[in-house]
């Protein structure tokens, strides 16, 4: 397996590393050159231009560039990807449909399968680039219905066996409305908490009266907002929904909060808001469970003394359609499973990690 | 200095010996005697009763009890503060204006000054307590127009000169509304956020994807729900108001994100909506930059080598008139000025420590 990197910062520089520390050969391109004598003495061959790395024959070349550099590197790889049509291409943006948009775009969506590894830290640069980055990572992949089967493999393989980590398979849509659901949107509540302290007449005691649940609640609102904008506003339409609901069960709870103070209940009976509160305050419960177990698990990870079978991750082998193969593997992703293996043409070994 | 501590648990065991430590006499009561044997050795006087507790003549006896068990405890000590009508009495509780309503309910609302130190951690008992809980903590004081200076100066000199702490003085109403903001809304909005993950089809999906904004944002979901309901619903009004300020927030920006796709911009000038969407993610600056700040000003006390003065807590002293000192000092909260000694007849000493 030859694998070629577009980009050596934190994202791109730590992949590279970890594929050479794990035997697997690596060509990289950066847009400038300043990483490259140390990258070379890590044992990653470095090109100078995108010809040179096309020229390489890798099995696979993820875009690791930021997003902004994308629609002029994609116009640069056109022709070349175009004389070397056993090159797939994939990419680690965050976003899934905006990238394959601009693939598709560059006539080069044939080639292309979507990726988006879950690792990173407040750190960027090839400086901070580090091989751990990925320890324990899940990587989504994405897919459409017109997605080779082969080309999916030489990316599944580079994530399993190359990067040694799990993956999950998606369609573009269902990534980035996870992606809203655990990330984009809640960037927007806290930035309202932050604000609306910010409007408050008492903001200096409220401030002042602060302790962990609100620091917690809060930090990502203290990180770059032009960052968190641009963010947000990539994918939109997922956070607006989201943003919506959000505020329905804000004010659904303001209602019962103010009927629980003024509404009489029938004499002999339980008030009905006051079971309806105790309903809202239930309705989380299978994610508290959820985190009880992994918390669990993780602990018994870190050298707790129980070798339970119950706190393992059950593994099993899946089994898909060659015809719908996206599809079976979506459906494998909503059970929680995660593919840790390769086990056969139309087999993959599983683990059971979430299962809300 | 004599303290009377009713309650031994993790709040009202740790005040005791704290001001053990600090060379305060201390007598305490507990409704059960487990924690006598130790806390004796520690230096605490145990007695068997309230009347005995009473009989004691501390200046200053501190409510630390579960709130359930408040009315109880203020209906047997009714008599007993009838006959010492010397000593002031005084609480721990997180939500003020429900406990002073009890209090003047069981017609001891003459000698009452409330208290809120905020210290605490996720323990619970005797066997939690320890005196660096109150390290550097701050003390919310609350009054009304008709509390007796004298009786205010008694807590204000148990905190500030007895447990070595911060006060800010705030009226009840003040106070809870804070609290609202900084803690009991943001739980309602953490709890909306996990049954928004809970309720989405895709939500294992969604929970393999998330990373540290949402394990942070959602943490205090985890915590026992029904103490969150409780907590909600004592501050009821104002957790209703600040729900639906948030609410109409989360739904401004689904607008700007609605209108940024669909609207056209006037040509050549900036879409309106996208100036919006800027203006909601500067709102917060000044918390960012207030955050900024204590940082810088705790990694100096961590023994960084900055001794500049913009890396210090600002200290002046603060008049007072004697016939609005309640309104002199609430002013003073407001602009972020914390009491750290009281200097003179009508004069305090205070640390800017927050100033957003």
């Amino acid at each position: 397996m030859t694998i070629g990197i577009v980009g050596m910062g934190l994202i791109g520089g730590s992949l590279a590393r970890r594929l050479v520390d794990r035997g697997v050969k690596v060509v990289a391109w950066n847009h400038r050159p300043h990483p490259y004598a140390e990258a070379e003495r890590a044992g990653i061959h470095c090109v100078p231009t995108l010809a040179a790395l096309v020229e390489a024959r890798p099995d696979v070349i993820v875009l690791c560039n930021p997003l902004k550099a994308m629609p002029a590197i994609l116009v640069e790889l056109k022709p070349l990807l175009d004389a070397a049509p056993d090159i797939t291409l994939t990419d680690v943006g965050s976003v899934k449909g905006m990238v394959r948009d601009q693939v598709e775009e560059a006539g080069l969506g044939e080639c292309y399968v979507g990726a988006h590894p879950m690792a990173g830290n407040e750190l960027s640069g090839w400086t901070a680039a580090n091989p751990t980055l990925y320890d324990d990572a899940l990587w989504a992949i994405t897919v459409t219905p017109d997605t080779d089967f082969n080309r999916f493999l030489a990316v599944a393989r580079l994530i399993v066996d190359g990067v040694g980590n799990r993956v999950i398979v998606l369609d573009d849509d269902t990534h980035d409305k996870a992606a809203a659901m655990i990330s984009h949107m809640p960037h927007v509540v806290a930035t309202a908490l932050i604000n609306e302290l910010t409007a408050n007449p008492n903001r200096n005691i409220a401030a002042a009266l602060a302790a962990g649940s609100w620091r917690d609640m809060t930090r990502v609102a203290l990180t770059d907002p032009d960052r968190t904008r641009a963010m947000v506003e990539e994918d939109a339409a997922n956070v607006e929904g989201l943003l919506r609901d959000m505020a329905a069960r804000l004010n659904a709870v303001a209602d019962l909060l103010h009927a629980e103070r003024t509404a009489a209940a029938p004499s002999g009976a339980v008030d009905p808001h006051v079971a309806a509160m105790r309903r809202f305050f239930a309705e989380g419960q299978p994610f508290r469970d959820y985190k009880a177990r992994q918390r669990a698990i993780a602990a018994r990870g870190d050298g707790a003394d129980d070798t339970s079978d119950d706190l393992a991750y059950e593994e099993r082998l899946v089994d898909f359609a060659p015809e719908h193969w996206q599809a079976d593997l979506l459906d494998s992703a909503r059970r929680g499973e995660h593919i840790i293996a390769l086990a056969g043409p139309h087999t993959v070994r599983v683990q059971l990690r979430s299962a809300l």
